[in-house]
């Protein structure tokens, strides 16, 4: 509790972009939001009041960070479990906690949960060994799609395979694996939701995101022509894994759509990419949501604000050329109505630096509008 | 220019809930907003990364403070004339400049400059001596209104009178003054816009402001049932005083609407609560804006994000009974969709904490959500 305020102290592990979008729905609640920042340039370390800095692998730092939080939370799935189970034991609430956070954690851990649930998913199997996978392909078919169990992060720890033999220096490697079918996807969806400790379970609209080389560039809000039966299921499925998981904050389930259903590809547990389009675009965003839920705090209203809305993430382009702050000139004399997120990054091709958010009532004119603002952002050219 | 982010650096002078509303702001934007802030407990101390402390009134503060900022802007109008122009002289960019905002910081200045644009106004007249107020009494009727000449807000530094008697204390003190007509309103309104440095200026749509004790308690938009031609009229009376004045930033003009039409009871150059409720309300909110003008970026579109939006102020309560975090929560399960902004205030009576702010189609049933969400933070009650 901060004495000043009277309100709660949450506090978020990792500087990231999540952390600092968590902090600028938090400063609306009263609060402001306690960092853990690996370095002092990390977004949201840029913009919080509240900023220790210190890695999220190194015990002590986590310890001396969650003094004083009311709970501690996650921008990120990389804070070792035991160093969670070790402040669990000392009396930190940490939410999601460890037993639910190994399913955003470690991809083996998660496929076999969903087994269990019998949540639709591709086949898959563990992977030691060049039989393993050569067995796996003649069964489901090549190519076949391998990802590091644990680390792996916009298409980064995901890799195709046509044989075995393509394999054989990743299997060498020593890294953990395992390998899925490569489904016939027709689109990706995500199902975004919130979960609180009393139980409650808020869901946005299920949203298609745009992939393109591995790294989501779009996001579709509703997800175009999906039927009310398919997205209730998607809804359904989210909330289930929420609550059998028992998730607390946002959980995004990652889903595939193909010809005859959906199937999940991923879980994230916390804000996630595919929910940024709610800052502006539902009543209640993303952050102000996990917020509330770590906090236990009745859920908000997850409608939307405008028939269709899209996000459209921006990319850092090549340098040189104009400056972010002339880009951003002309992308505000073109799209006055477009809303811009920036993250504080230097601009690196193909690193996220930021997303652009635009509203209205026809699908293919507010795309453009957003694919035309990131490009804006991106290129310097409309 | 940061050279972290290539984006330029704002200053805010004053560390109230304006620049605590305009930091969020400026976090979208890939800034992070730099606060001199006066009190450590300040509502944007709280949230602030860049923070520096400092008064208003001192020289060197405001000098060490404006020292690396591509632009100095203010959450008050407090910061003495002199000091302003000081610092310009010194090379510091500061917006809006000191000849606009002499016209809000200064009454009298202002009564005059808006008498040579004929602009429409209450009658009022320099007030030094009884005889003064007596003959002004006499002519225009009682009882009438006296308004200090600088450094009033929310009803504080204005007093209404009935007889010039009544004044003989206030008169003695020495108080630079000036006495207005007692307008016989039909109800306040508010024109708020923004200008940029190249000319161009956005305004918001006209809102109707609620008054109790001389403090705004609700803000309605649009001013429900306002003509078009008035509330043209009211913009167009805005943009053309944001124009000649020079203001640069966020203009709000509170007008009385009375039987015969409008006229200027007050300007602020400044983000200002009749502005609040754009945050959600808006596809730009005036915090937004207020930082697009002062780096002479284009506006944002000031279009409304739903047909009717109310925003209600919540004053702090009589201390005691449930904690504000409690009455959050219950806010929180009754009201799921009105957005709630606290600014890190301790609770005192009568002192503006936070605001609310409703959306919707139906005037009645968006009123009494907001009045209801702000009743629950103030009473502690539905």
């Amino acid at each position: 509790m901060d004495p000043r305020t009277g309100l709660p102290v949450v506090g978020m592990v990792g500087g990231g972009q999540l952390a600092r979008m968590t902090h600028q729905a938090a400063i609306a609640l009263g609060q402001s939001l306690r960092v853990l920042a690996a370095d002092p340039d990390d977004g949201a370390a840029l913009v919080a009041a509240d900023l220790q800095h210190g890695h999220h692998t190194d015990l002590a730092a986590l310890r001396a960070f969650a003094k004083g939080c009311d709970v501690v939370t996650f921008d990120h799935e990389h804070v070792p479990t035991e160093h969670i189970r070790a402040l669990i034991a000392e009396g930190v609430t940490l939410l999601p906690g460890p037993d639910a956070l190994l399913y955003g954690q470690d991809k083996q851990a998660m496929r076999q949960r969903l087994a269990e649930l019998e949540a639709p998913a591709p086949r898959w199997a563990v992977l030691d060994t060049a039989a393993d996978l050569e067995r796996f392909g003649a069964e489901v078919g090549w190519p076949v799609i391998v990802k590091a169990t644990r680390g792996g992060y916009d298409g980064k720890g995901v890799w195709a395979f046509s044989t075995a033999a393509e394999a054989e220096e990743l299997l060498a490697s020593g890294t953990s694996l395992i390998v899925e079918e490569r489904v016939p996807l027709v689109r990706e969806l995500a199902a975004v939701v919130a979960r609180s400790p009393y139980g409650q379970v808020a869901a946005w609209p299920v949203v298609e995101t745009v992939q393109r080389d591995g790294i989501c560039v779009e996001v579709l809000a509703p997800a175009p022509g999906l039927p009310d039966e398919r997205a209730i299921e998607a809804q359904q499925l989210a909330i289930r894994i929420a609550t059998e998981l028992d998730v607390v904050g946002v959980l995004a389930v990652e889903l595939f759509e193909t010809a005859d259903g959906i199937v999940v590809n991923e879980l994230a547990m916390r804000p996630h990419n595919s929910g940024h389009w709610t800052i502006e675009g539902a009543r209640t965003s993303q952050f102000e949501q996990h917020l509330r839920a770590v906090l236990d705090y009745p859920l908000g209203d997850t409608s939307m604000a405008a028939p269709v809305v899209v996000m459209a993430n921006v990319l850092g382009g090549e340098p040189g050329g104009m400056s972010i702050d002339e880009r951003l000139h002309h992308l505000f004399a073109a799209e006055t109505g477009v809303k811009v997120h920036l993250y504080g990054k230097a601009v690196r091709p193909g690193r996220k630096i930021g997303h652009v958010t635009a509203l209205g009532d026809d699908l293919d004119t507010v795309r453009e509008r957003a694919a035309r603002a990131a490009r804006w952002l991106r290129e310097g050219r409309a």
